[in-house]
């Protein structure tokens, strides 16, 4: 039997390096699914991963948390939430998100899952001693009580891809929004959760939605997917008057920040109605902190603030719906930038890293 | 026809003095009604108004936005919104904001009144000039449209100025908290409104609410209306752990700001639970920033943050009521340290400042 | 100066009679505008005052409450509620939905202006010896303090009162239906307002929308529209599994009953899934009893139910705005069957009485 | 090793008969527990069990769901939601509902686990012949997963049985609810749902509670909780009147139906004011259909009705806490009318029947 490629992170006297190693094929557990690695993704994460930013990773790692893959081996019957059975060959994507117990306070009583303690997550939390459970690797090993979706026909494995994380984390953000039919929704940022962020927004009825960020790349690609103005951020321009030059002098209804930048986190609020709704979702690692006045940008503003942490199965089913849906009108893969083999991971992190892409996507077959 | 005493605020050269001034008896337009005033209140905006720390304040000035008095008399029949007639003699209260327009965008699309550009609040933001228009006088003059509310006869007038503007303030901050059957809930301070927002919650049916403040007067009172646990903050001592220690290891379901402090909203989310809620109303006037961490406090800690400002008339309604239904059990007129006489009210504001009182109350009569 | 000729609905021995009449032009008060009427509408509850089902009506009437027109006259500086004057020659539709009057309980502590009991509506409860209150007249005195909107230059009058009063009834229950993305939402009913039901659900990102109906014209324009799929009504076929098959055996996330069938409603709580919403919007008159069984339907279902009563002023202004961007999109003119004149009121009822119609639209003018 | 003894419902003939039967103690898997039993309760579900009323109940059964008892065995460490250990001796009670799967669509997507199709209860869906699944026991064996509550010391177990399946049903509907402070809650129904909906409502800050119900036994007991008003549902008057009279002619804020009495649905309907909320908890089984009037009851009523099925975990989390909490305040034992032993849970059904009883309580050993 061959073996399996896979691209792992390990530190090395404090120092991140990435090498390609080779892993036997697992034996299946009951209930285990071995999955033939399609796509999978570079996002913001891997790029904090790659330096070493985020606390308590169990090094060495296999990257790569949202996937797509062909199911090549299952040990059982295993079928989605539906009951319907998977078999082999099917094009299937899966939660990254794993374990949340159902046995605690947070998933019991605050019935805020993404808070469960126990709570795993392929590609970031799960070391490469305990098996392939991440994405950056010819095959996968998907645990049992891993949640499968079989990718609808009408969603071409690329299309899915080019969503990534970015895609369920972003409608998290715009549930946490509760965009009403008619609200004008500003968006910074538009990395891919931006970019999906607008998306989800543009879907959920906004009358307008503009995206605020310095690339002029994905500024373009937000005009492409049809937001209704963007707003460069690399001019010395007053973005703040900008935003509300289109809202009559108020701001926006909601504003949702996916920028990654703390600065941001005030200039949001100020973009924001008195009485309208924040939600932060792009501060995913500690960047620093930003300095806010919590009379003018809290109290007198009346102000809603929501963070939004990780997601849940259901981000992620619908998702996929939503992308399957909404194919012909976005043409999704037209953010997959570039696809990179296994042996290009560090020159696609380095793009990542300096906004050279919209999405990277790994092919690691 | 004898001269009608106010306590003025008087902008001297940029500095603002108190004197007490003598006004002839106003004509009534057709609506409008005379109140001789039984007790008017100073609460911490009035100190921000003496030290001229408001924008846009029009001195000279009549303090005293929350007061109880008796119907004088009446231009016309007046009736409440159930549509009771008043009658000269009725002991009532009334709503200190008039003129929200009912025709603006905040009015009627955002439905945000407490935002509409309109909005006048006795004792505030109308000017001497305009008339007897805020409570440290011996008569108030109430505009025609002004709310009137009659105090139900199981309310003492010395109970209801107990509440001040601090009750329905905090009405509004618990309105906006969102307690649920249980919840933890913390107080930031445990001035009027933090006390009265401790009240609030432990009506709401909180499983045990916790006060902060560094006043031991002020945590005694806390003790004395029932709260669970205070927390001395003049001490050294870790105040979030302390309320973690409360919380097995997680916070507060939901945490109320009401100390004005500015650092106290860095705290007060650090004391908050995951997922958790966390109110913001005690910073009504300009104290400058704080510096927070968007990844930990806001994104992580998937938060919920929502600024409070002002009352509506539902607001003070549902006050007058409840502490009608309430008086047997908290004994409002407790919180009163101290009746001040008109000329007594730079000594009131003094002892404010200083917390050396609750509640202050003004009886100009 | 020229008479005016509107439609007046009169009520001799108990018959309700259509007669056209002549009206003085009036003089304005302080406020008031006078509108050249484009275009009124014919709706459902038309129908029902010309068979005088309605309880209280003040006959003789002037019937239509949506309408479009041109400012003729106007006494004085009038302004929209972002502070934009109007002026002579504007083409401006207004707020049917009069003198909510902002002092009762209803208005100011449920917050439920829809349910104020001095509220009046143009062309239903004013009186044709009140004035011209009514949209089939060639002039509409719009009394001071109507809320007006300025058609945006992107909404032709046409395009406009193919809404009519459906529009935003359907987008004010489609608030209520809390809609949430990838949501199945079944609208039952497709007349006006369950056509505009089905696309404010698309717009608010249903995933499929399914329209039931008995008539083929209308299943058809819901087809052209874009629904996903249509339930012909008229059929001996069991609905309740139809919409079953289209969601895994389930029911719909969402219901919107816009038939006007007392029936209707029972079957619709069949088709909504266990803890799903289900929303009463077409039952605006007395059309009958139903009867349900609370355990399987209410209780056991844990379903939510919504009523929804009339429209405030931000429905409309989110309808003018969300048909104006979305016009190109839906070319609302297409809904609009047949233009009639003043004198053919009674063939434009009975039309839209046999449903032989699905927008009746009247150019008094 | 001595006999379990426990009363059995069986099928005989399409009768339903109770017995004594005896058991063997059961071997205990890994994570599962035996408790002996100190008191379980009867509830009007065992009285529809009892008369062969609810559909698949896999007879032979056990009943009894809610139970407190002592940990007699325990296979392995077992812990509570936050971490802590049991231990035997531990006087405990444990959640009814066992199994919602957490991997369907309505664990997973909707959020709705009671309505997951995997959810097994004791003493209702599960069979005797699967052990001693039931409190009518002298032990139950606790499967493992099942979830074990501590009682706090300050909650007596007869204080916490007097809850029984009411208070947990009765928090979930009162969570339906929503209450705001100052709310008129309506309570239809006295029995053990009713009395603690009518608590509930009390602790969320209700300005009033008026309870409903035939029986003055009933009533006496609701007074003696402390609620504000008792309607007698006996008497020929119109109880539709007595509520409006209580709320300035409008109605309840919220009205919880607690009666199981289909044609309470109607009534309650009209005891509730426009644009407030209609909570249905009390149709457990099928008791009939009942007609209503959509357009006077629900369109124009403007009207939300939220069904309330089950409970899950946080509430009777909640319920021990919040008993143990108020305990002083309300002597929950006060509500256990009679003890019955294991040979009279014949006489008990019939007290509880016949309404004779408020809480009925077997104490098996």
């Amino acid at each position: 039997m061959s073996k399996i490629k896979a691209a792992v992170m390990e530190k090395v006297n404090g120092e991140i390096k990435i090498e390609i190693k080779e892993f036997s094929e697992p034996v299946l557990e009951e209930g285990a699914v071995l999955l033939k690695t399609m796509y999978s993704e570079i996002c913001g994460t891997d790029v904090h991963l790659s330096h070493g930013q985020l606390a308590e990773v169990p090094y060495p790692l296999i990257p790569g948390h949202i996937n797509v893959g062909v199911i090549e081996k299952m040990n059982g019957n295993i079928c989605d939430i539906e009951g319907n059975a998977f078999k082999v060959g099917d094009m299937v994507t899966f939660l990254d998100v794993h374990e949340t117990c159902n046995q605690c306070w947070y998933c019991l009583v605050a019935k805020a899952t993404t808070r469960c303690p126990k709570r795993k997550v392929y590609g970031i939390t799960y070391s490469a001693k305990d098996g392939l459970l991440g994405g950056w690797s010819q095959k996968i090993y998907l645990k049992p009580g891993v949640k499968i979706i079989k990718l609808p026909s009408n969603l071409p494995p690329i299309d899915f891809i080019a969503g990534g994380c970015g895609a369920p984390t972003a409608l998290h953000a715009v549930e946490r929004a509760t965009i009403k039919l008619d609200n004008t929704v500003v968006v910074q940022g538009s990395g891919p959760v931006g970019l999906y962020a607008a998306v989800f927004s543009m879907l959920s009825g906004a009358g307008q939605v503009i995206v605020v960020d310095p690339s002029s790349n994905r500024l373009e690609m937000a005009k492409q997917i049809g937001v209704d103005y963007t707003i460069d951020a690399s001019t010395g321009e007053d973005r703040v008057a900008q935003v509300r030059q289109l809202t009559n002098g108020r701001g926006a209804d909601v504003t949702i920040e996916a920028s990654g930048n703390p600065k941001a986190v005030s200039e949001g609020m100020n973009m924001t109605r008195d009485n309208g709704t924040y939600v932060v979702v792009g501060q995913y690692t500690d960047a620093g902190d930003v300095s806010i006045n919590p009379h003018w940008q809290i109290n007198k503003k009346h102000l809603d603030i929501r963070g939004t942490w990780g997601i849940d199965y259901s981000h992620l089913y619908k998702t996929v719906r939503l992308m399957a849906k909404q194919q012909e009108r976005f043409g999704w893969h037209r953010l997959v930038s570039k696809i990179y083999s296994l042996d290009e991971v560090e020159m696609a992190l380095n793009d990542v890293e300096r906004l050279q892409v919209i999405k990277a996507v790994i092919a690691p077959n």
